[in-house]
């Protein structure tokens, strides 16, 4: 029907006789002729009709915002007092000769350039009008950008898209699945998959050496404003490559598509131990545009009473470390009592500070209730190791490691945020020999992955000293956010038997769970790896979006819920029976009784 | 690892040092030396070691089928004796110097080159040995360039790729859904999609204009042989195209796939009306291969007092037609009985046929049981209307027309098949001028695609003559098979609420069901169609596959089971507390009340 897109059209077409499709955004009446902005996917253009074009100038008359039209007119250039530098196309303008109603419209329930006044609430039941919006289709459309260049390199670099199950059986990541009853099989479930992390390693034992999946991923989680029900991942494996070629081939991905999308340049990765970033920045993501670091002072601090230090610095398990803040001596105290309940939230019983007024002054020009606690040679000393200076202020965190990590890493994005502490740009880099277990707290080991991840050592290692014992697992961090995770996998059955020895995971279990994957690891499992990215964050990234909302056509809400299509939804009691289930309590019942929880 | 892939060595790779990674597919011993022939995705080399190279030998004298090695050697020239016409890689082998075992592998539980001698059920609950098998292998690789050729033909042609949700609500095609209980809305259920038909309408209303998906989808129906539970959609739609443009894009999309994955000229699609192809073929799918034709004889049957073809040529809604069978003369009369009994399966109640054994004879050089009923001159004119033969069989069909062409579109192809005269190639058409409605049987009308498809007249028109609407719907065939179907959309709130009110939905229950749909009508919906390809349909034509399972990595069997994960499994009551439901009945009962109907 079109001849160009709307937002297609410069001073190039000027003469040109063309027809657009697409919806008024905008009308205007104005010396008796009428402005129309009309918008497609690709941008708007202004047309305008005047009363020489009797019938159609009447027919624009009629229209109101979000009426389809169909417009046939000649592009001209504005004249110099009403170009609009604003607009990709405010350099010229459509002088209308034709125009169809294809379709009017009712009042919107909200203006799209206001959408900021309604509640997303109502942005979400009306989604097919908030998709409307520039920057919400600007968004799908780099998605599709994003999702066709990984599909292009990896197509490229030999990889096949092989599809995996979604009606399947639960899988090992352990967070809650979504279950599917049977019909055909009564009182059996399926469950969504939460990665397709078995079946992919059953595709290399299968021989396909290169697989790919663009991947539907589900958790029944609480959800926190990042995540979704349902959400997709970039699922990568490969056989007979090692984790140098693993996370060489994914980084230049990952370089290429930024490159080709958002013409960046990332450079090559940097690559940090996860024992490193954890001691650095307290986080095994860190963000590196922000020029903060944890010190640790548990040497100094083991010579001090102060038994609020002295516990921890002298504890193993636990450390004291220092945060130093330039400029942040200005931080009022009604700040740092915001950053008190903040750090409060990861475990911290408190936040002690020293602020850096005059460091010529020595210990007089500093300023913190705690210096009465540490003798002035070791304030002196902890100032030159921090390379203190005026004007900064210096946090302090003394717990357990874990606790000090967490809150210290979590003060750091914060501080640095509200201070204006983030660099522009871009800063990827991996994470590398994470450990293989963690304590799970009562003296058994825990995965810090999946219980497939291979280790860095032979079996006899590993059940020797699980504790220190690393893995052969990677992230990719970019920007404080985790893109991707992945590992070599266990590919020989002795090994895989090892790690669930140790994770107290029985035989009769594990045969259970995994059988299939343990018989396959029988049959000629080839050494092989792979790693995932989580799609939605990447497309928030490249986008610069706050939710993860915005980067989905048609997200759930925090509770789970399309509030458009009103699912989910009730069902008949003839399905109910059909699948040989029924309902514990009425509807209304159950949701009294979850209100009251 | 690997320098090369074992399938991709030749005679161009002579004097080269390789290394290859595979699995070992078969192993002789032949005058002190050991032959492996080598296996990966892209296929199958000799390689031979001899005792010069000890440690080496010594490891390859260990291996047994299906270990996974790395070898090291230098391709050469076999002696023209030992060349091996039959494997791409025959002309050469490779010298074996060095041998990695990265893993052993037990006795499989069957041979792979003897697939064929274990059932299906074995062959999938070891799906990742069934999948190293060379075809199986070609088969999903084949799927992935099909996926990709299609996704560049998408991208290229402005298309966006925006994914639907998975949770989602009941979809309007009607089948029985597949149902997710919901735990943080107790009582509620999601339901898988049976297509992404609502929301691709959304995004078009939304104004994204062009999309694409390949979208899993999901149909809780008993299982034919050529149906999954879940299955694999190229899903379409576009904004301001109408149906002509749509078809020629889309037909273009599937040329160019022959063209590039299998270098097959399709040539343009003829069009078909839905009436001419019942009447010719008995059948919305012809299989245009097959020269088999169906000729209307109802005039001709007028004039006989034979009850069984008088009846339904007298009545309006009856037909009789003829199918001629060149050669066919010669079927037993055992077959015509099989193919009596064929046709009941369709309604039919009963075969009538006419051998020609010598038409020079006139009515005596016929054979049939019903020739006694029928005026000679009555015979006469309709051999020479079917421009008989020698040789020819003829069978007629009488009854209610859609039984008639039911039954004897069924029976030309089973003829067709049996008598090998199918031809070989290609024969795609479009099938457009479908009905809006037919006859559910009791006075009402059910939509022939769904409620959402356009008719090609205005709503007065539709309201005064549903029975003979034609929509503006279209089908593409291939060899018989329906590769995809697809429609314009109602775009306008007046004429779906028509065809609500034709279909007897009541404003209440199409609110219940579509409001969210009907809500955006309202709001400046666009001119709109689109169309759905099955791809696992598509992939089993272009791979000449006999069933869907061999064109999908991990399918379920006809109960919709996955014997391999055991899918679908046990839950825990806990699973089911959280979910607020119970079961009917315990499994085992439930079970055998199912094996009980």
């Amino acid at each position: 029907m079109r001849s160009h897109y709307c937002g297609a059209l410069g001073t190039n077409n000027i003469d040109e006789t063309v027809t657009l499709c697409g919806w008024v955004d905008r009308r205007r009446d104005h010396g008796g002729v009428i402005f129309l902005d009309l918008r497609d996917r690709d941008g708007i253009v202004q047309v305008v009709f005047d009363p020489d074009t009797e019938e159609h100038f009447q027919r624009a008359d009629r229209v109101r915002p979000e009426y389809v039209l169909k417009v046939t007119g000649r592009v001209r250039a504005r004249s110099e007092a009403t170009v609009n530098s604003a607009m990709a196309t405010g350099e010229i303008e459509v002088l209308g000769k034709e125009l169809e109603i294809l379709n009017s419209a009712a009042t919107p329930p909200f203006q799209l350039d206001a959408h900021t006044t309604v509640g997303e609430d109502v942005r979400l039941k009306y989604r097919y009008m908030d998709l409307r919006r520039p920057e919400m289709q600007n968004r799908l459309i780099l998605r599709a950008q994003i999702t066709s260049a990984i599909r292009s390199f990896l197509d490229g670099a030999g990889f096949l898209d092989i599809e995996t199950p979604i009606l399947t059986r639960a899988t090992p990541e352990g967070a809650r699945d979504y279950l599917v009853p049977s019909r055909t099989h009564p009182g059996s479930f399926f469950a969504l998959p939460q990665s397709p992390q078995l079946f992919k390693q059953l595709l290399m034992v299968s021989g396909f050496d290169r697989y790919y999946q663009v991947a539907k991923c589900f958790r029944d989680e609480d959800l926190r404003a990042d995540r979704q029900p349902e959400f997709t991942q970039i699922d990568i494996e490969t056989a007979f490559l090692d984790e140098d070629e693993i996370m060489s081939i994914t980084e230049r991905m990952i370089r290429e598509l930024f490159q080709s999308v958002l013409s960046v340049e990332l450079g090559d990765f940097p690559r940090m131990s996860y024992a490193e970033a954890m001691e650095r920045y307290g986080s095994d993501k860190p963000d590196l545009r922000i020029p903060l670091e944890l010190v640790s002072v548990d040497d100094l601090m083991q010579q001090v009473d102060f038994k609020v230090f002295r516990g921890p610095a002298d504890d193993p398990d636990g450390r004291v470390a220092a945060l130093k803040v330039p400029g942040g001596a200005k931080i009022s105290r009604k700040e740092i009592d915001d950053y008190t309940k903040y750090v409060s939230i990861y475990g911290a019983r408190g936040l002690a500070w020293i602020k850096v007024n005059d460091l010529a002054a020595g210990v007089e020009g500093l300023q913190s209730p705690i210096l009465k606690f540490m003798p002035e040679a070791v304030v002196i000393e902890m100032m030159t190791r921090l390379q203190a200076q005026d004007g900064d202020i210096i946090f302090f965190g003394a717990d357990k490691s874990a606790v000090v990590n967490e809150s210290l890493g979590a003060l750091r994005l914060k501080v640095a945020e509200s201070m204006g502490l983030v660099a522009e740009g871009w800063a990827p880099l991996w994470v590398v020999d994470f450990p293989m277990f963690e304590d799970d707290g009562s003296g058994g080991w825990t995965p810090l992955h999946h219980p497939f991840t291979a280790p860095a050592c032979s079996p006899e290692e590993l059940q020797a000293n699980p504790g220190t014992a690393l893995s052969r697992a990677y992230d990719m961090v970019l920007n404080g956010t985790e893109l991707g995770g992945g590992s070599v996998r266990i590919h020989q059955h002795e090994m895989q038997e090892t790690v669930f020895r140790i994770l107290g995971i029985s035989d009769e279990e594990a045969q259970e769970k995994f059988g299939f994957l343990l018989d396959a690891l029988q049959y000629g499992a080839p050494p092989h790896g792979g790693l995932a990215f989580g799609l939605d964050r990447l497309v928030m990234l490249m986008t610069g979006s706050q939710s993860i909302r915005d980067v989905i056509a048609f997200p759930k809400t925090q509770s789970a819920a399309c509030v458009m299509t009103d699912a989910p939804g009730e069902v008949s009691a003839q399905q109910l029976r059909e699948l040989n289930i029924r309902l514990r309590q009425a509807k209304q019942e159950a949701a009294a009784a979850a209100q009251d929880e």
